[in-house]
């Protein structure tokens, strides 16, 4: 078995351009261990996406084709547009043995599933820089664009016969965190697994509408809303628009309805520094994306918030107008009036 | 130069994944007549896209690698967002002889330049169902996401040393007319000609903001507008927006801004009829975005127009609640009150 493990590896990794001996290493250890464990329960990070449930959903089918009982647990619930990766993936009776987690930076990210989970978790499968899951096999690549990529090489290296269904929720997992190929995480590799995925006879283009494209009525309500907020600061090369509560209750918007949302003001041509303020309480919570003129977490340091060089947050108290008289005072000091 | 010619044309042919002579033939004819010229100038459609503009480039600049003279010449002006394609390729002077047509399906595409190059193309490179170009070598693969692609495979039957210029451009094509490999007309070698370019180092994800992602200030405040018009019919299943000369006037957007905001309706969950209603003089030009459950081309057909299954068009005289009333009851025949 070791032997096949191996071989498998081997040539997935190659097929894949990669050629480095402590990877294959780390690939044959995961997929070993994969093969080892039965009633095994995979969990999904809370507030789930798409690469952490196609991820599950993926290895879980993988693990049941194989003849093993497997479940994916997931402290919140699947929205809808994720609820075709477990179609005919009934929950399994089982009592768990061995424990995976998908896409889990850190043992908060479980949400409340992590008291009963954080000390058991054995396997750990992640692409995030900063992996802080106690696991005694972590299969962790930062350069991936997705968890959904490594769940494929680990499927191949496995032997498992990978069926159409396993191929549509890897393609849903490395679609939804590249965006559709979109941005700077994708690599050749990601374009050659999707070449391979394809191959399954999956309607790519029907879920990448559904993934990507499709948006809720309240959403697009939302999104109406906040256009209509939309204002120029320092000569146009800095947006804000405004999300106030009384907007999401009008709209009906879910909390994850905002993701899309925040990335307008920075999407306008010439626009360096985006905001949108969204109303918090007695606060607004600020996010803030730019390109390479502005540092948005030097920016929103001063805020006492921060984040990465691109994409950054921060909360302000106060009244709006206050608000947004400081980040304007505070982005004219580094773009001018 | 003929046998190294169909060496590279077997060779990127099979990398591809294609193997049918014909298609094999086609690319022999054509790469060897590409060889065969000196002084050419290649045209783009009208109203030129980014596949258009970005095969044309590409091409140019591979010919003149190669030593020759060549131009790219188009009836309308090159949007801003393409203008890097032409980054250090100035025109040159010469006496053209030879004409290339990319991208282009019918004579009157070509615009203002269809009297006087019409009857001159010696090659027309192209993946539309319906060629109607007259010219000595066609290359017309309907099945190719975009020429792009086609480019790719003459580029390198030619033997060109493809540079990060060239790549560029040639992702650009592909990328535009993918809608960033979302689309169905996604192929496998679609995702492998993308890898090969992203071989030379280019920048993807700023490629894919610039040419996807970014938007006009005029395009958004369009979008905005169009999107405080929006309506529901049909139990929700049927959505549209209304775009009137006024907002055109005032937001002060390009008739290429129209694009993306027309397939807003049909991207909202549930809707399987999406409606643009825009002013156009005394009449309102409509456009249709449908899912299975609605022929399109069928009810455009009713009035007068035509199109797709999915995407129609047609033109309706009179006010715009007539209008309006008898879109929606055509509609509601289809799918229900």
């Amino acid at each position: 078995m070791k032997y096949s493990v191996k071989k498998n590896a081997k040539n997935v990794l190659s097929q894949c351009g990669v050629d480095d001996k402590n990877y294959l290493d780390s690939v044959i250890k995961t997929a070993s261990a994969l093969l080892d464990m039965d009633d095994v329960e995979i969990i999904s990070h809370r507030s789930p996406d798409g690469d952490t449930l196609g991820s599950a959903a993926a290895l879980c089918r993988a693990l049941r084709s194989l003849g093993r009982r497997a479940n994916v647990i997931c402290a919140d619930q699947i929205p809808e547009k994720y609820q075709f990766m477990f179609d005919g993936l009934n929950k399994q009776e089982f009592d768990p043995k061995h424990f995976v987690s998908v896409d889990i930076a850190a043992p908060h990210l479980m949400g409340c599933l992590e008291e009963k989970y954080a000390d058991k978790i054995e396997i750990c499968i992640d692409h995030h820089i900063k992996n802080s899951v106690n696991a005694a096999v972590k299969f962790v690549d930062e350069a991936s664009s997705s968890v959904g990529e490594l769940i494929w090489i680990l499927l191949k290296s496995m032997d498992v016969s990978v069926d159409k269904g396993m191929a549509e929720c890897i393609f849903a997992a490395i679609t939804t965190d590249t965006g559709c190929f979109k941005y700077s995480n994708v690599t050749l590799r990601t374009h050659i697994i999707a070449m391979e995925l394809m191959k399954f006879g999956i309607d790519c283009a029907a879920l990448n509408f559904k993934l990507i494209d499709e948006e809720t009525k309240s959403k697009l309500a939302l999104k109406s809303m906040a256009l209509s907020t939309l204002e120029y600061y320092c000569q146009d090369k800095c947006a804000i628009i405004t999300i106030t509560s009384d907007m999401m209750k009008e709209s009906g918007a879910a909390p994850e309805d905002m993701d899309g949302v925040a990335s307008i003001p920075r999407s306008i041509r010439g626009v360096q520094c985006g905001i949108t303020m969204k109303e918090d309480g007695n606060a607004w919570k600020i996010s803030i994306r730019s390109d390479e003129s502005v540092n948005a977490a030097e920016l929103c340091a001063k805020f006492g918030g921060g984040g990465h060089a691109r994409a950054a947050g921060c909360k302000l108290n106060g009244s709006y107008d206050d608000a947004k008289k400081s980040l304007v005072k505070a982005i004219e000091d580094i773009i001018g009036k």
